[in-house]
């Protein structure tokens, strides 16, 4: 009778209404009855990305939307600067490459925030050769985040322009798209914003207009000159996927009611409460303290444990998913994500099981101590 | 109290246990769970298409996959033939030109099957520098099919691949994948196969897979490559739409349960039906006799009726929602798709819209003609 409960950084759990609305009869595309779903849809990204700039959507997963935004920006030869601080920062750079893309490549280590002086001091050597930033919000594969506005700050008279990856953080953590100067964010359905897989989501700021114009890389799909003649008719270019976007205006609307500030409240406040109940089992975090981002918590797997069985069993006997370590951390982390529809009830759930599974598994643990650790940080 | 009916060629309508499956909590991608779901589904993917060659998903609409072929299949400067009998062989010359690959172009007259001596004509001359031919098994702007057997036998003995756009057809027409030789199929969720938009599918042979080797065209997201690497692991290479593939795995149960052959005869027999009243009530056929698919029917907009008008009344007042002329045909035609999850009833109750909406409009109809036609051919 034990229900499934995920906690992993992507896909996130749906909100019954979400469910619903993925389910309804179909509807054609190309009607007015779609075409107003779609108006809100679009209004209500704006709301999310905290822009007044144009919001596409494609029919893709998060990694189509920063292809799209490699493609359409750059022509083969220019130099950007990736900025790797995990296995999705890394994939900037490979998109790079994969387009004839020169790279600045700054590696972070796994764990921690890129230094703005690490950016600053190529940006001076090369203000006039940089043409884009690529850097990542939330990086989910280390549960670090880095300082979007600081980064922002430093392109702000040059010709670059800042493309953050918030497939992991956008509708959970604070990313002020126009306050900040943020040219392009790309994002993706199956975390913040409720929804399975299958929605990318890009917004273009002016000065990233002026890039995609002389862009001479090859693209169709993920072509923007052609999402934005679709998106002034309130249309997409190609075939939307249309039960998806139902389900993300229904997604929308209870994000708009909850209203941001508190969204980005609760997402702190379960980030918080799993942390301290990590401390209180006296488990390490792997992310930096400076670092920590609000969607996902990273922790050392602590020595004698078999990190894969940890997982395995928690998922497998007790119907709790988290998420191992990805790329050079397999195995040694594991991570509980808080992002989404997620509550206090699923927090405390998640914590009973870590304890109940480590403690079966050998490690010293006083049971009882994460959940009370994590409740009292609900309560204060 | 009328039910709302799709009677577009995509999206078609959903099955209910479709619509379920894609309500379903979600569970994560990268588990023993989805896996098993996985395996499935490309297995039953080969049944659809008919072939043993791997079938690659991806959350795409299916311009995506058509997209991946010419991405993946060629390097800029190589030289393909395309085929242009509508909107949809369009869209292939559009595709290789934004790659750089020249195309010997095969103009078609609408509505009418493109001539395989067309095709050899050029590959008699040019046999040795032709990568690839890129045809649509059936032209949804015009009704309009063509016999890729043929073409195929054309390509045999040549260094050429045949590239199948199958998005509307795949699943309810015959296409022999294996049989014929056709060296890559590509297709979408919202046609023949039952489903929400949302995925694209590409068949891929030992022939194309020499070529992708070489290709020298930018791709990541669509990189068939890495897909391949992915599928050898029952994985996919990004976040697949987990929602909309567990959902797939449902459609292709019915399938395999109703059988293709069943499935053909099934689709052949709309078609018929649909013919047959469209006769009755005096209305004449977009498409050459000699071209006729059976997935969609286009009928010419008799003199004297506002074919816009048309579409929107019976969508607006009477909820039959089928659909217009695209690109130049715009306010010529009509479409009444029979495609995926449609019905004797569906079939009559559109035809009865038809007939009611027409004679409003003006046109002399004997009201109840068509029905008895469709009803006639349906008892044969």
């Amino acid at each position: 009778m034990d229900k499934n409960r995920l906690l992993t950084p992507g896909p996130t759990p749906l909100p019954p209404l979400v469910r619903q609305a993925a389910s309804l009869p179909i509807i054609h595309h190309r009607t007015p009855q779609f075409q107003a779903i779609l108006k809100e849809v679009f209004d209500g990204l704006k709301y999310i990305f905290q822009t007044q700039n144009e919001c596409f959507i494609f029919a893709a997963s998060g990694t189509g939307a920063m292809e799209a935004a490699v493609a359409n920006l750059l022509s083969p030869g220019d130099l950007a600067i990736t900025v790797e601080a995990g296995k999705f920062g890394e994939r900037w750079t490979e998109i790079c490459h994969a387009y004839g893309i020169q790279t600045e490549t700054i590696k972070v280590e796994w764990g921690k925030a890129v230094d703005p002086n690490a950016i600053e001091a190529i940006i001076k050597q090369k203000a006039s050769q940089v043409k884009a930033v690529f850097i990542t919000l939330c990086e989910t594969s280390t549960g670090a985040t880095c300082d979007i506005k600081a980064i922002s700050r430093l392109l702000k008279d040059t010709p670059a322009v800042l493309v953050v990856d918030a497939i992991s953080g956008l509708g959970a953590m604070d990313l002020k798209t126009d306050a900040w100067s943020v040219d392009v964010v790309v994002s993706g359905s199956q975390k913040g914003l409720m929804l399975p897989p299958g929605l990318a989501f890009i917004s273009v700021s002016p000065k990233a207009w002026d890039l995609i114009k002389d862009s001479k890389s090859p693209k169709y799909y993920f072509s923007l000159l052609q999402a934005k003649k679709a998106y002034d008719k309130n249309d997409t270019a190609y075939t939307p996927a249309i039960s998806l976007i139902i389900a993300l205006n229904e997604a929308l609307g209870m994000m708009k009611k909850e209203g941001l500030d508190n969204i980005f409240m609760r997402h702190s406040k379960m980030a918080q409460a799993t942390r301290a109940a990590i401390k209180a089992l006296d488990l390490e975090l792997f992310t930096d303290k400076n670092a920590l981002c609000d969607v996902v918590t990273a922790v050392k797997v602590p020595q004698g444990i078999d990190g894969a069985k940890l997982v395995k069993t928690m998922r497998d006997v007790h119907k709790v998913t988290i998420a191992g370590g990805q790329g050079k951390l397999k195995g040694n982390i594991f991570r509980i994500a808080h992002m989404g529809y997620i509550g206090k009830d699923d927090i405390i759930a998640g914590i009973n099981c870590l304890e109940k599974v480590l403690s079966q598994m050998g490690y010293k643990v006083s049971l009882g101590a994460g959940i009370k650790a994590a409740k009292e940080e609900f309560s204060k």
